[in-house]
């Protein structure tokens, strides 16, 4: 049986039990709107196939003296592997159905090839699969991997990702084909985005978003439990708001882009141009600026202005409950955070200055669980 | 019998006519995803109580030489009044289940008194009542009054509406109370946006934004079929997106919103300074701008490059299938259409740059009728 076989309340069910954790029937009817009855209907064969259970601890007694059981995800049920292609490396890792990481490895990337990449991954997989078990091998339901550019998760296909050079890439086809397992592909900021909606900093909520800042700058919208995908593949495209004043070059052509600012290369650049030291790297440039450097230090008020002015863009457009600020480089958040705060409760419309902004380092590991949640996520909340 | 109180599939059903107007039960079927038999099951009770209707003509004979009957919604099986307030006047209109407008009527204000406003909304209530027909009085089912500022649907308080200087006023019920019939009140874009979405250029888009430019500059967004409402109440701000440039301060004291270079009341200004004229109206500005002006055409043409960053901004971010552009400012569009174009399609991001940009004149009667659409919306498609 699959979930996707179950009526549209069964998956109602489950993923309520999914963000909320173990439930008694009552609760899990309240917060569905399903009737008492009408979730024992449903329990009863995700019970008998294994996809939830029956918790050994009964709830504390009710006044009526009848113990509520509880019930929950058995997050054995299924097993995914996540892959997180980097310009020089994959990170991946496996985890269970609730998207817990079970194992974790990483690989180095040779050549940016295809197929020299899919080569890696396919190792990778065979690495993953043995770590976790060789018992196991016939659990992993399948693989998600993720890779940043424009990627298009339906048809499985990356139409263009900068850093690797590839254009119109059947990625999802080309893993599944090396490893034998289904496999599904997504942008890697949406990915994180998904974990972060089921699992992390986003569950529960009615709208977030996720910003990453790095080599890119990044977002990852979920609004009414859906991550936002764009029409036409584009969305979150944050790092290309033109609000970080016109004397920078953007790599996408224009000038004022939150980018040209504010990635990890526009600020060494800049820290270059500060300090009159074009070899200077961007650990040395947080070092000066940790020293207290003022022309560096000025750089990184420079970068949290623009991140403060399209994080305030975001809130005011989308009017998001939450912000989750992470991505490489909140390791020197401390540089620019009170410049964010500060340019962002001076941007933010009325009450969108209500949002609240989180700053959750993830590491790669994170990012690679995403592709582990993607693939999940067709199982339990599969779309048209 | 309600909408209400029919099963989800009903609701499903019910909305599919209404977007995609008659169709076979085979076709609706097929756009819903549901059997023929549960079409049939739950297009009975809505026959039956007047919902839809099956129509007269039959589809034309298919292979098996029987007729495809169509079914389609009764539109006069409900009115809704809707009414916009603006600073100075109240548009008023009668419409049917299809947010078909049967009557429109205007009503100046004298004065943006609370108790004055609510008073000439009832009298503007009973106008419209009398012109729909006398014999119709009960057949109103529900008013939805819209009005720009932060307004809360759910509670049917407007928070702030910054050009009548209200704070924290229960207009819903305040109008209930004064026409005895059950009112909603919806922010004004929102409320446009909602028309859009069920019976405009929004109809059947996964996706789409709508622009509005006029004394203020607003935006309300679309996704996976629902107006997005921001979590805090603010959503859709684009008025207030830094991107116009340091030089000029906005209503919301920073400097660089897209409200301070592109409002009526900003080029107003700007062609004053321009022209050294300090009485210039808006409407010599566009006559002198239509007879080559440079001085006041370089004012447009700066607005309109602040209106395509905006453009673009929405596009990078939501990536909605299309943009619709409105609003007062659109009687002069031709003065800064070419700019918004040049410039939206230089900022937007790779494919973002696909999503079509619409533009709709629309009258002040098209905003009143989004509010009789936002009551007719609760009633075909409650939310919690
Ligand atoms: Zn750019
Ligand atoms: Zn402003």
């Amino acid at each position: 049986m699959t979930l996707a076989d179950q009526p549209p309340a069964a998956a109602l069910v489950f993923q309520t039990l999914l963000v909320h954790g173990p439930l008694t029937r009552a609760e899990t009817g309240r917060r569905t709107g399903l009737s008492p009855g009408a979730v024992t209907k449903v329990a009863t064969p995700l019970l008998a196939d294994g996809w939830i259970t029956e918790l050994g601890e009964p709830a504390p007694k009710r006044a009526t003296g009848r113990p509520a059981t509880l019930i929950a995800v058995r997050a054995e049920r299924a097993r995914f592997i996540g892959v997180k292609v980097t310009a020089d490396e994959l990170i991946g890792v496996v985890s269970d159905l609730t998207a817990r990481t079970l194992v974790a490895r990483r690989a180095v990337l040779d050549s940016r090839d295809v197929g020299t990449v899919v080569l890696a991954i396919a190792r990778l997989v065979g690495r993953l699969r043995a770590a976790a078990g060789a018992e196991q091998d016939g659990a992993i339901h399948s693989i998600g991997v993720t890779i940043s550019g424009d990627v298009d998760g339906q048809t499985g296909v990356v139409q263009y990702s900068p850093f690797l050079n590839w254009h119109r890439v059947a990625l999802a086809q080309l893993v599944e084909t090396a490893t034998g397992t289904p496999t599904v592909i997504e942008n890697d900021v949406r990915a994180l985005t998904v974990t972060e909606q089921w699992f992390g900093a986003g569950a529960g909520l009615s709208s977030f978003a996720l910003i990453t800042v790095g080599a890119g700058i990044g977002c990852g919208l979920s609004i009414g439990g859906r991550v936002v995908s764009g029409a036409h593949g584009v969305s979150g495209e944050v790092g290309h708001l033109p609000v970080g004043g016109s004397d920078r070059t953007c790599t996408c052509g224009n000038t004022g882009c939150v980018e040209a600012v504010a990635s990890t290369h526009a600020i060494t650049e800049q820290a270059r141009q500060a300090t009159g030291d074009p070899g200077l790297t961007i650990t040395e440039a947080v070092r000066l600026a940790h020293a207290g450097d003022p022309a560096v230090r000025a750089v990184f008020t420079r970068a949290g202005h623009a991140l403060g002015l399209a994080i305030a863009s975001v809130a005011n457009l989308i009017g998001p409950e939450r912000i989750i600020i992470s991505g490489e480089g909140v390791a020197s958040y401390d540089l620019f955070a009170d410049q964010i705060r500060e340019t962002f409760a001076a941007q933010a419309f009325g009450a969108a200055a209500e949002c609240d902004l989180l700053l959750r380092p993830l590491p790669f590991e994170e990012w690679a669980r995403g592709g582990a949640a993607v693939a999940a996520q067709r199982l339990f909340a599969p779309t048209k």
